[in-house]
């Protein structure tokens, strides 16, 4: 029941604050690899090695292996090159790959550098391969027999394996040339007689992806044809490697994550947050592209200075025209944004998305604008409330049509251009649908109050 | 190779338009069921219907199976009860489950009523569990074994079974009151001698959950450990069922949909966007709160109608002192809250989070300010224009500044008080920023404009 408490503890940090090395010996001791690793996830690289130089040696590649490839990063940077290669070399070598993938340059020369010569061959082919694809994924072990060996063979094979992977309930049949030919659960191993061949026994309909297949695309295959693990494919269908579940599971969590960064315009990765400057950096941009709109804003209302002097009320209501427009347009892109990530937007029937949405902004548009147009005759003084009334009424309903349109339409345009239409899409569609709707507010009060 | 196409192909969709059976039925053979899933998730419930109708009946609930649990369940709840019961008595049962828990109580008992009694007794059940719990999500086949048989007994025992659980790759040591004391993996079995007893070989240390654990922290546990399957037991710790991985992989990727939704304030599901008053049902809420806001925004600033009366020019800044803070409170707040939906938010180092946070709006608040305030000169008549920059600048910037506070704050208050904090963070955050961004904004200027 150990593993339920995984989220709260936080005791190595008070501990570390108080500096109690030895009571940090036995709590180490007490909790698992898993438990230290989350609460490492969550220290200063300083205190991570000081929990590091307090760990048994033979438990340090188990809770590195466990923690974010991002924070087990930020630590094995931070190793002597020789300690970081002793460390690493007892890891798994797609958790290596993806430890090694965020170090600079140098000191990945450093660490490569005394490593076993053939590993360092090996982690280079891989590191070769982009992070967020299907090669940057896949590990190259796994288990691989001739179609023509028999069932007996095979078991035999995985009997003698020493160290075989964790996860490993598939043999894979390949042709002479390396080439893909089936599968072969260990469970249909067990219930098949040993003299049996492979070729026989085997699945010979094998779901695949080839090494470019983006990272996004493997999580969706193996998450919709429920599998443990997805063999990795050359042009020539030649085998290269495997995809294992739990790898999948942290893919569907990072993009997930990713998703939700982009939209708010705050980054991508949780870990550029942690620091002034990655946070800085990654959302100055966004924040441009705001004001960028939002003096246009200023520019474009400025042709409105009449309509304000006289009646200074429509300013009071500016606020809540943009904001009601800006809130709509973030519900449309959102459940548009997420439902192309997950394959789940009528793709098929655009037209109607696009209409069930305008026509929902519309609706509530025309209900809130009038509630918030009873709360204009408090404060209009000076102009007929009736009128001010209408004007804000039209005003709120167009803003929230306008936004509910440009909310549902940017991602859909940006998907079918090829763009990750996660993209900025908050930052981009608060700020559009506050000029347009604003504007459109002002057209409004010229025409209705006649100014 | 045919997987990699999952996403992008809707040729049932055109074939449907078109009504051409025939080749409807030739399409169909040639596609795997994942594929066709796929593809029903995205159509009509009527053409769902049309699609099962051509499908050989071996086939139709292999496809039910890899569609989505909310489609599947719009389209059993379409089926006549008997034939409802004929289809589902062939899928696994912790599917049917999730599917019939979507289904309205009078139809699920008339689904019930026509199923095997032992089968609907287990059904029951399993309803009972909320579905958001482990017990929810786990299925009551698994294999399992007393420690003191041996390790032959294990694997004729899954030679015997003739529907074994697709991945079922473990065998649960249980004791004589049904506890569970230890797991052997298939591999296990097949390396070790047949004579040895199971309790010599197993794994005693079992990381396990109870019926009523969080689905989200079950989530997380398979995900930390690299499990491929997580046992259920009740509080006595007798074992109730299994959870596995492939079910995971969907509660992970509905858990990320429903924080990406609450933070819009657009419902929990995509489902429920799929209507339009399902849509409207879930978002008018949330709308609420932002026209209370934004009211309360126009009350407060009709205080301020004398400044704007001689300033107009203040009223076109608003757009842009209210979008910067909305801009960075989203960022701020998402940072938060995917954070701590994640366990990556330094939880025991709040105080650094919060002034790092706060200290970025103010810096990025600062910058843009200055670069609007030069806008301000364009547009400012009839008023000192270092004064109206001076305003627009330190407007923008202490907008900004609040709204990193708020943004950070919020989620962090409400998570430590037990209540989810993605529940409409956005809607609240940037209506609360609006409101206090404008009244500071509009403070100042009778302070620096001295009207």
């Amino acid at each position: 029941m150990a593993a339920t408490r995984t989220r709260k503890i936080q005791i190595l940090h008070t501990l570390l604050r108080a500096g109690d090395n030895r009571r940090l010996r036995r709590t180490l001791a007490r909790q698992d690899d898993v438990q230290i690793a989350s609460q490492l996830d969550n220290l200063d690289v300083e205190d991570q090695l000081r929990v590091m130089q307090l760990l048994p040696n033979d438990r340090r590649p188990e809770v590195v292996e466990a923690m974010r490839h991002e924070t087990a990063a930020e630590l094995v940077a931070r190793l002597a090159p020789e300690e970081a290669a002793k460390l690493l070399d007892e890891l798994e070598v797609d958790d290596v790959v993806d430890i090694l993938g965020r170090i600079d340059e140098e000191q990945l020369r450093q660490i490569l550098g005394r490593l076993d010569v053939d590993d360092a061959n090996e982690l280079e082919e891989l590191l070769a391969y982009d992070e967020n694809t299907a090669g940057g994924l896949m590990s190259p072990q796994y288990f691989q027999i001739s179609p023509d060996a028999t069932v007996g063979d095979a078991l035999s094979m995985i009997q003698d394996e020493e160290e075989p992977p964790e996860t490993a309930f598939y043999v894979y049949a390949v042709d002479v040339d390396g080439r893909l030919v089936g599968v072969c659960s260990l469970r249909m191993l067990v219930i098949s007689r040993p003299s049996e061949k492979i070729r026989d026994v085997m699945e010979r309909d094998v779901v695949r992806v080839t090494a470019d297949t983006d990272q996004e695309e493997v999580a969706e295959i193996v998450s919709r044809y429920d599998l443990l693990a997805v063999p990795v494919v050359d042009e020539f269908d030649v085998m290269l490697g495997l995809v294992e579940v739990d790898d999948v599971v942290d893919v569907i969590r990072e993009e997930a994550t990713e998703d939700i960064l982009k939209m708010a315009g705050a980054g991508e990765e949780l870990a550029e947050a942690r620091t002034f400057s990655g946070s800085f950096r990654v959302r100055w941009r966004w924040l441009l592209a705001a004001a960028a709109g939002g003096t246009a804003a200023a520019l474009s209302l400025s042709g409105f200075d009449e309509a304000l002097a006289s009646v200074p009320a429509l300013a009071f209501f500016m606020p809540v025209v943009a904001g009601m427009g800006g809130n709509v347009g973030m519900q449309s892109s959102t459940i548009v944004v997420r439902g192309l990530a997950v394959g789940f937007v009528e793709a098929s029937r655009v037209r109607r998305l696009v209409v069930r949405e305008v026509s929902l902004g519309a609706s509530l548009g025309l209900i809130y604008g009038l509630l918030i147009a009873l709360a204009s005759v408090a404060v209009g003084e000076g102009v007929d409330p009736l009128r001010l009334g209408a004007v804000v009424m039209l005003g709120t309903a167009g803003s929230m049509t306008i936004a509910a349109a440009v909310g549902t339409c940017t991602p859909l345009v940006l998907d079918r251009f090829g763009v990750d239409p996660a993209v900025a899409t908050g930052p981009f569609v608060t700020t559009s649908v506050d000029v347009m709707g604003l504007i459109f507010y002002f057209w409004l009060a010229t025409v209705l109050i006649g100014i």
